[in-house]
């Protein structure tokens, strides 16, 4: 069965949201490979060919961004002391240290300040929450860029939202000035076929899409079904089949749930960030 | 030329880099669809095909999600006058009343709120900048696939930061409940062919990309050698050729250039973040 093989659709759309599917949707190469992506956190070894980081750049830089601001950066770090390190800061992600290469994405008003600096102009406005909140937001777009173009060349991909764990440690790792920080890495590496990673299966569209105005209340009955599509998921993959609501609830409970994310606002600010 | 012709990877990253490029990239159609992406500001009214939104938001719902929280969601506004008023509280951006849909991505945070409630269960660790920022990243790639998806279809798009300008109005007008806010609209429609959209370029690699350290001096001269790439393009698109770095020096000047967006952080506490 062919990618652009529009029975790829309805199997595309099983292995996405279990039996809660939505209507008939539109199908072509690309959006089959959208539909199709999923975190690998198993990989070979092997060194990217030749121009790879090159190209998932162009793809990142070629995403919106605000104002064309462009207020972040990358920083590919494929040393491998350094990999082992940010896997330890990472609460011990093992895949980091064994792709080849992991694309640190930088929230960086460094470079507006600069520019400033340079300029001998104020830079108030980058002191705001609003700046932060834009550079995470272009960082954003231009990484799932990158992993949309990573993917198309075969590649697998995993987010590591844990670089946020200890910021400061992974800002000096990499020798982030003032007002930059790793607002999460993105490992790039061919998957390892012994360890297949699966599609993993999404909130219904009935509780995530809403038309002209949104409703809360009658997402229950949604959110009561993918709980048990999620356990379905969880028992098909040798997991303990909690569902997802616990989930929901686990990462709520406490600060201490947080694995010291709980203090961001302190880092940003000790990171330079102004966050007024 | 056809988009999968290798020819086609010169003339994309002319396009996208101006003079100053990087070396050989990797080549396909969807390397070819992520770098000819331009920002459209001129649609027709036409209705979007049956299907399409849906095929959007599962492609969105496709890309990776902090811990599978999915704490993000969309308000598909296809209302007439909700888009008359979204435009007005974008400072008069006319796209938005014109195009027949716009996406409004939303950080959410009330979906975890309701699951524990019913509960009857803490959910203190959404209270905390870490849940807010986790809730835009995820809003954010979720988009950025949709963005790819509608392209493929031959749409055009264009982010809308400016629903940031006056988020408690924007947050009233389609009904979001506490600890829910619109982090940035995005359109969608046909492109009009009587206003074709130009393909912006971006930065050097050697500002934006780096190997292992970050390096904030040496991007001086590839940021000089990018503020004449701009005012070239500037000039091609008969804009006033200010370059980019007075841009960067105009965002930053004072809280005024931030169109209300310095409120950011009143706001978002009044929309029931805890930002902790």
């Amino acid at each position: 069965m062919a990618l652009d093989d529009p029975q790829f659709a309805a199997a595309a759309l099983a292995l996405r949201y279990g039996p809660d599917q939505p209507g008939p949707i539109r199908w072509n190469p690309v959006i089959a490979g959208l539909l199709a992506h999923r975190s690998v956190r198993a990989y070979l070894p092997d060194a990217l060919p030749a121009g790879t980081i090159e190209t998932l750049v162009a793809a990142a830089q070629s995403a919106a961004t605000s104002s064309n601001l462009q207020v972040w950066s990358v920083v590919a770090v494929s040393d491998a002391d350094k990999r082992a390190r940010l896997a330890e800061l990472a609460g011990g992600q093992r895949h980091i240290a064994q792709a080849p290469v992991i694309l640190l994405f930088i929230a960086d008003l460094a470079r507006a300040g600069l520019i400033a600096h340079d300029a001998d102009a104020a830079a108030d406005g980058y002191d705001y929450l609003e700046s932060f909140v834009v550079a995470a937001i272009d960082a954003s777009l231009a990484a799932q860029n990158a992993v949309v173009a990573a993917e198309s060349l075969g590649l697998g991909t995993v987010y590591i939202g844990a670089m946020r764990n200890h910021p400061e440690a992974v800002a000096a790792l990499v020798g982030l000035p003032p007002r930059a920080m790793v607002i999460f890495g993105l490992v790039i590496g061919l998957p390892d076929p012994a360890h297949p990673a699966a599609v993993k299966p999404r909130l219904p569209q009935a509780a995530v899409m809403h038309h002209d105005t949104y409703a809360l209340e009658r997402q229950r009955p949604a959110i009561a079904r993918y709980d048990e599509t999620a356990r379905a998921f969880q028992t098909a993959q040798a997991q303990k089949p909690v569902g997802w609501r616990a989930l929901i609830l686990a990462r709520g409970r406490d600060a201490a749930a947080l694995n010291g994310r709980d203090r961001l606002k302190a880092a940003l600010r000790l990171l330079g960030f102004g966050l007024r």
